[in-house]
């Protein structure tokens, strides 16, 4: 998505070794405009899978802004899993996975109430970013508890130079990426797959 | 806002002595049609803003949909301030307050990069719950030391029945909720003030 090569372009900051901050217009501050052509473009990726999707399935906090604007197109509900573990506003009965951040150097539980997620389900996960497929694997584990089919993972920035992607596909996962980093410094793209 | 007392009616749970579980349309599950029809409400209520306001600030995780939803109406950015210490992906430089949750009974760090609010920012904020004002108290506090100017604060569910909204109103702030709970058992809704 040239909008979003642009925007990483312009005023992103790479980190290294691997992390590359776009704070600016997506995980802090979010660019309301970027966040539709996000979304469009999603729709657009994943347009086989519209009357089929029932739930688009993301985890807090910065992958909710993209999840809603993917699932407004979609016109199904978003699920986002919670960090954490269990507090007063959140069911009891819970579907509970794991998820190391490499970035963060951080291990935190996910989960989503059962009642919301079951064997009806079909889901697409969006979320912002894929570098060594962690957080999408937590999310898949969430979808495989409930007994719910996997439809596709879309995610805004994949870090093409890291495994995750690489080994999604190679399970033969529907795996979209909005923009590919190929390495952070000096930054270069590559197609998306 | 008529769909929203009526989604909370039919599906909110009340959770004695005050907690209100929306997590079924708005918390943990998002509908997205509720919640463009969320965004628009907020941008009627505060049409005199149009053109003022500059940044529409909440606080993650589910202030995000509310937000984004709102400002792509004003056509400006959200910055949601971010919950806990810093960590890789943010700024060192952060204007950081302290939010006390009454329904959780925890108190968080909430920190916003410096350079993304800033003494010509005119602010609108937004998020789900007015109760007892903590966490637009420490919206506000943001807001204060970034020397921004606050324009309004729009929450989807005012509890009528604490303190919040009363004390935000006798300070003169513009305080706009789409539902307002007078009392949680049996549930009674009161005219938005």
């Amino acid at each position: 998505m040239r909008e979003l090569e642009e925007r990483i372009r312009r005023e992103a900051l790479a980190v290294l070794p691997d992390i590359l901050r776009v704070d600016m217009f997506l995980n802090h501050m979010i660019d309301p405009v970027l966040l539709e052509g996000m979304g469009e473009e999603f729709y657009r990726l994943f347009a086989p899978l519209c009357g089929r999707v029932t739930k688009i399935l993301t985890v807090e906090a910065s992958g909710i802004a993209i999840a809603c604007a993917t699932a407004r197109r979609f016109g199904v509900p978003v699920l986002f899993a919670k960090k954490g573990l269990s507090n007063k506003t959140l069911d009891k009965e819970t579907y509970t996975s794991v998820i190391h951040s490499y970035t963060k150097d951080v291990t935190t539980h996910v989960s989503v109430a059962r009642r919301f997620l079951g064997a009806d389900d079909r889901v697409l996960i969006i979320d912002d970013f894929l570098a060594n497929g962690a957080a999408a694997r937590g999310l898949m584990d969430l979808v495989d508890q409930a007994g719910a089919q996997l439809l596709g993972i879309g995610v805004a920035i994949e870090k093409g130079f890291q495994r995750g992607g690489q080994d999604l596909r190679a399970q033969n996962i529907w795996v979209e990426s909005l923009a590919v980093i190929a390495q952070l410094q000096p930054l270069l793209f590559r197609e998306p797959s």
